[in-house]
């Protein structure tokens, strides 16, 4: 039987991806979805966050997908908890509080994947920047990311993924978001945010050594490749133990 | 007859690698170096600045090379347009004023060769730069540079004449020299500035626009690039017209 | 009144993104298409290319924009001119016999824009190309272009494009189309094809020097991009002086 | 003690470079150098390798550090093994019938530290493509690398060990070393080699898939690299078991 999916922001960009491809998904079904206001999305309805509870009594999906923006997200979570819909959950940008929130609502009452980035490259990605950082400690580091002009949150959740990684394997190093004036280099992190054009998304970790330089980069060609992992999780976490998972656990990574 | 030349940052990297260079060509002949403190370059004398006027008289140098700092640089400047030696000037980092300092002391006295840069690379670079300016106009740009841990100003003197290209081109526009939070792009430029390593010197331009960017950019290898060029100007520039040159000049770009 | 448009290579994947486009402009029509077999795009027939005089006496379309494949392109072109249709031709790999045919056919008949590329953005980049292989004509070039894994044919028409710029500039230089076992660089243009994944693609020259690179790079994020560009050469072409033209005269750069 | 140490192909490039470090090193003493020819190499005698058995006899060294060429590192190395003398060994290009030869004149006689590239970056950097391809399997792999002009191999033995590590990790797939005409893109890794200028040594493995890259490369920016790497292993190397190391034995990776 095919898997219920209601997804939420599911007017914006993201939102549209996912509802198409799981319109033309055969093991899945599009039952609706939500977001700030009335819609449609792929010939199933769109109500408004407000009505969430009875949306979810009426269409009984299996899994919500997630992808609107921090605050709504953290209301939906705690609808579905309610309501018993496992979740795959991709917004970003949660206070350390609304990640709280989100963690005792989910915790032994649904399974949840939370991730900054479903993409299945950008997670091999991750783990290959974790290795690189355990080798290359002694290196200077800085991360690049590229995204298209209109994105509206600097660095991007997942180069702060990344930054969380180094911090795990190296401690905690500050964080320099730009550099101008006098400058002296010192045990930190250059943090560099470029907004141009249509870039889908670039991530890049510099280690520059003793006059040698590794790069790692990941480089996204289309939204497709998000909202896939997205999908992948929705298979994947139904029917799982109430905790939350990452996208590593679903890779198996 | 070889050309006389005087280092001042004679003790400093730059420095160095241009007395270098002289002390192997046929054609040129290095007669001393200014500094801070005393010492020695490749055999020959290096004397503190305070001394640079009975120096000059000594040596009866053709051209002095200057690779220091900027408050040092304008004293020097000033004291070669005093004793008729003609400048190739590398220092970056003048303030307006001093700008105009140097400007008053050299015009109609002495020729001078002043850039930020005078690899013959870069000064290309610069070019199609400007050229892509002119056709790329409305895309969205951000300039990147990246140099060794241990570079003191940002961005570089380099990276800052791709600035004033660009303001020539377009208009000024608003330079964003790091981006952190919430963001919005409007019409500006952003500038990343790299720091690790041993990197010798990369900058490039990035023009971002309908599902499409295109990038100029410019990678030096060995620091020794620079020297050769304000070499090539010291060549050049001995017996010219008294006035300030850039090293487009030089190169008949 | 809008243009009427037939599209040739209709069932293929530039032929669905120029249908798709223009469906959706206002001022342009979409009146047909014709490919090897029978279909529909956007709601309009597609024929083969066997009934293709009786079709244009039928639909009496302004332009005819051809994304198939080089044998058809000429048999396409040559109907378009007996029917005085203007034309858009994006397919590459002709012949120089089939170039021949094309402007015999072409010449004192029907205005027609010719490209390997009709992006702005590429046609911009190609004039960098020029202007940097100009300046660096003493540099080692290696041209470098990457596409995604079904493309057929190497290296790329955009990238035949960039040596026939450099050949023009620069006097005819042998090509090395790979390296492999004992090799002596000569004056000589290395050539690179990057084939993998969904690469839409990418397109750079590299000039590396005496310890410094110059790079210029073009990188397409959508196929889309292409087809913008034919259909801004569609909306110029009609009504023009019967010759052939190229994007650059469209653009006019 | 210090460690004594003589180099073969010492008045080439690389055993210019190991000299000049060792001859400023603390606790390591050049005793002389081995080449086709007899020369000087910082004040210590170069003889033929003719007369290698007696050099080594009257030098007595603890290690040879060999920078020369396939053919004559085997007849070194051969020396090395029959005095007793440790080894380090840079050059590559060997064949499997003299990559025998190395191995049993020196299993169970002398310890020596064979690698294609000695720069802790290198290493760590074959260490990221062995994980990266445990991961990626199934995207499209195509490996480039850079070199100066003057290069007279192809590919690099650094970029050799990066194919033999794929094929480690995926089984053996057809290379394929430049991509023109018709083409069709297979189970293959695509190998291009970059040559031009003064590029030190720029290695890169591109994992393509569905709509997103991934990219691990390393650059060198002086040969300096290479050299302080193949002294590390001269200082580890004495007095070890005698058999074959790599450095990643070395380097406790």
């Amino acid at each position: 039987m095919a898997i219920k999916a209601v997804i939420s922001g599911a007017l914006g960009r993201m939102g549209g991806t996912v509802g198409r491809i799981i319109s033309e998904a055969h093991d899945l079904e599009l039952v609706g979805g939500i977001d700030v206001k009335k819609g449609s999305l792929f010939g199933t309805e769109v109500v408004p966050a407000t009505g969430i509870d009875a949306f979810f009594k009426e269409k009984k999906p299996d899994v919500l997908i997630d992808f609107s923006v921090a605050a709504a997200a953290v209301e939906n979570i705690k609808a579905a908890a309610r309501n018993n819909v496992a979740l795959v959950v991709g917004t970003t940008g949660f206070s350390p509080a609304q990640r709280k929130e989100i963690e005792s609502a989910v915790e032994g009452k649904v399974p949840a994947v939370i991730s900054s980035n479903f993409s299945v490259g950008v997670n091999i990605f991750w783990k290959l920047v974790r290795e690189a950082a355990r080798q290359l400690g002694d290196y200077d580091i800085e991360v690049t990311e590229a995204h298209h002009r209109y994105k509206k949150d600097a660095p991007s959740g997942t180069a702060k993924t990344i930054l969380d990684i180094l911090d795990q394997e190296l401690g905690e190093r500050e964080k320099v978001y730009g550099r101008v004036g006098a400058t002296e280099r010192k045990d930190e992190i250059g943090v560099h945010v470029i907004r141009g054009g249509d870039i889908v998304g670039d991530h890049s970790v510099l280690f520059a050594g003793n006059f040698e330089c590794i790069e790692i980069s990941h480089r996204a060609y289309d939204r497709a490749v998000f909202a896939q992992g997205a999908i992948r999780a929705a298979r994947w976490i139904v029917g799982r133990e109430p905790r939350i998972y990452t996208m590593q656990d679903v890779l198996g990574l």
